[in-house]
């Protein structure tokens, strides 16, 4: 498997000169992009040249041997590409192309199934059909050029290529970086089971992600899901929940969804965090990535107070955070250097009359942190309720409030509302920037904050009692 | 009442010449962008000029009457302030300043009660304090510059400025338009019970919303509600449910929070919708607003096919929605001038394959949108997932798809899923504005989609059987 992760030379087959839409071709001009550094074969019946390569006629025409292909072909000639191939010494072959078992159409079923069987007696491994295969920076390989080229710790598993791409493009975005990632598709071969236990064991790998539709092995992957949750933090996101989910899934890939209830209770029973979507699942890997453990759930909240306060409270409360209201001796103190009316020095904390007084802020943070009733603090900003020159104001001063948010004692984690006008979120992702480079987490909304921070700190709860 | 939406003339008093950030200066220049019709008065002990205005040293040296006057000034001259705008003819003084009861302070809380008093022996209404006034487009009043200078049907009463303005914001952007607003903060005097029996009766107001953190009256409010909620549509969000949140509320205006369990209750009583939050509630406004009322809960989903389809559908089946699987016979129809495999032809339905084939899709939407099962349609695009080739197609095809949905037999709302990215959003935001330039309504993710119908579904059903 770790040769499938890190191939040394690629074949391309399928591979378009015309049409720069094309799949093979997206995951040729990525290679180029990530800059590969082993050899690479375009791949198609017409011959040609691309980008100065030449494109060979058929894998058998490659000088030499390769250790991995990409394929956009039909159904129809999969299986003579893998003998190919495996002539050529290939220890496995990514299918792209969809148009499998997951049609339901018999005769491409059937067809599935022999290029399942003429790989395993030719000693290849097969990732897909219909699925867009491995992403791993260390490798310089990818299907988006536009993916991080940094490795990072976390490992993702895929059933869809487009939550796969949805994924990689936002979590980055948020500062997280991979280790691995792999699109699997209809599974033919190499199916969910086969990457967990590899990215179990990967050293690279800190943290597991999941997505999944269904799985092959219901009992192969219950006892591999319980060995990754014992080593790592495990975060699985399960599509096709209904009726029509588990179609869509079946037409997506293939795959029988299984029932919601028997998901929710294994990922409770071996602490897996389960988000409900693709974005809670963004928003959990960058806590977990980005933040410090934190070890309860009592909260400190600073803010620009009003109504922006009042729902951030209102967020983190109904999912059972505690906002411990600040005690008279820590006010008192509070009051000796800070500007702001006795009233904003509860919990939320309003600092908007500190903003411009970073010295205070710093101390203020500091003292609040110390206090041991606080397990994690939150900084928050909403520009889009901001008046433009309040918003000014904010900008000139963002980078003294982050300074002050260092002095923490406690993990510290910051929610920039965006909402979503153009001119404010502009606004709000520059404000993001600075501290998500600074290797922090962000959240966008108030909801997901709360929602995120609410799925690792259970998790943290049920790791801690059971060490 | 109606006066104090629509005055003539206007006092802004404290109004500063040097601090442009000021709250009474940022109402004066709304008032100027907006082209208030009357004549404004700037108010400021120090006199001088603002914008070629002459400054007036008191309320006192305004020449002839003013109907309405603006006021950050401190809770020690209130009284005065208010005695003098009685004695110039006001019906109504909105204090904007905080600084009142709502810090707990037994001396300012005494100047709150002299404040009533000296309005009541005055005969003139308080809006405030603590709070952002009044913004009726019509009357063209505004408390940002910002804001829509169209009038619409949506009247908005809000306990918060600072949510007040998010919510304008926000709903702006997505078509929303607002016939009244009104920020009240601390509600001294005129209170949510006063604007909301008289946005019940406005007839420019076919939707009121609301944004409580608690009520004065509650019996007065409980009979209002019942009797608006007869009349229109009411959405209402509670802020401060839980103990942190109901001493953010006591902080921020003032008042107390009551049982969550009471407002869900009462809500549901008497069918008033009652979003988690003010993102849910922009979501509701612009479905109100934007989207033909719709019967059931069927929906027919038609979008980029893969794993957006499987997670979008499970966010509605969540909900209680049905996804009816299109029958054998309107599939074949389908078959006969579609491109699109047949698995792709199930609900939801794949459009990926049709995109660039407009007629063809047209009569598949007037196919499926025919067919007795189908309630409402959503169409949904995901840029975030696409590749840079492909999403290049599907900005230069999306009118085209816009236009194949105006076939549509049934309500047909849209999703752009943006994510947070600022390049893919950017694509986001320019796809859904010539949605939203059409007077369609789109939302931003699959969830808030999803949630915003299933409460709008949730009002339907029950308006239908009260019938």
């Amino acid at each position: 498997m770790d040769k499938i992760f890190h191939p040394k030379s690629i074949a391309f087959v399928g591979v378009t000169t015309s049409n720069p839409f094309h799949w093979t071709r997206t995951f040729w001009e990525s290679a180029r992009e990530f800059q590969f550094a082993g050899p690479m074969y375009p791949v198609n019946p017409r011959g040609g040249e691309l980008d100065g390569y030449k494109v060979y006629r058929s894998v058998d025409e490659i000088p030499g041997n390769i250790d991995y292909a990409i394929c956009t072909v039909s159904a129809k000639i999969a299986p003579k590409i893998v003998r190919e191939c495996a002539a050529k010494g290939a220890k496995a072959v990514h299918f792209c192309t969809a148009g499998f078992a997951e049609t339901g159409d018999a005769d491409v079923t059937e067809l599935q199934q022999e290029l399942v069987s003429t790989a395993r007696e030719a000693g290849i491994r097969i990732i897909g059909p219909n699925c867009m295969g491995i992403y791993c920076p260390e490798s310089r390989l990818s299907y988006d050029s536009g993916f991080s080229k940094e490795s990072g710790s976390v490992g993702f598993i895929s059933q869809s290529g487009g939550n796969s791409i949805y994924m990689i493009r936002e979590a980055n975005w948020r500062g997280v970086k991979f280790s691995k990632v792999v699109s699997f598709g209809n599974a033919c071969d190499l199916n969910e089971s086969d990457f967990l236990e590899y990215l179990a064991e990967d050293p690279q790998t800190k943290i597991i992600a999941l997505y999944l539709e269904g799985v092959r092995d219901g009992k192969r992957f219950r006892n591999l899901l319980e060995r990754a949750s014992h080593k790592k933090p495990v975060v699985l996101v399960k599509g096709g929940c209904g009726e029509a989910g588990a179609r869509a899934t079946s037409t997506h890939t293939g795959s029988l969804a299984g029932n919601d209830v028997v998901w929710d209770t294994l990922c409770r029973q071996f602490n897996v965090i389960k988000p409900q979507n693709m974005e809670e699942m963004v928003d959990v890997l960058a806590t977990l990535q980005c933040m410090p453990d934190f070890k309860g759930r009592n909260a400190l909240l600073v803010g620009p107070g009003g109504g922006a306060s009042v729902m951030l409270t209102d967020e983190f409360e109904k999912r059972g955070f505690s906002l411990p209201a600040v005690t008279d001796k820590i006010r008192d103190e509070l009051l000796g250097f800070s500007q702001a009316a006795g009233n904003m020095l509860r919990n939320p904390i309003d600092y908007s009359q500190s903003m411009q007084d970073p010295g205070s802020m710093h101390k203020a943070i500091q003292l609040l942190t110390a206090w041991e009733k606080v397990d994690f603090c939150v900084g928050f900003f909403r520009p889009s309720q901001m008046t433009d020159g309040f918003l000014d104001m904010v900008r000139k001063a963002d980078h003294l409030v982050h300074n002050a948010f260092d002095a923490s004692f406690k993990p510290v984690t910051y929610i920039v509302e965006c909402g979503i006008t153009p001119t404010r979120q502009a606004i709000a992702f520059e404000m993001a920037q600075r501290i998500m480079s600074a290797g922090k987490p962000v959240y966008y909304s108030f909801a997901a904050a709360a929602e995120a921070l609410r799925l690792v700190a259970d998790y943290n709860r049920h790791k801690i009692s059971k060490q």
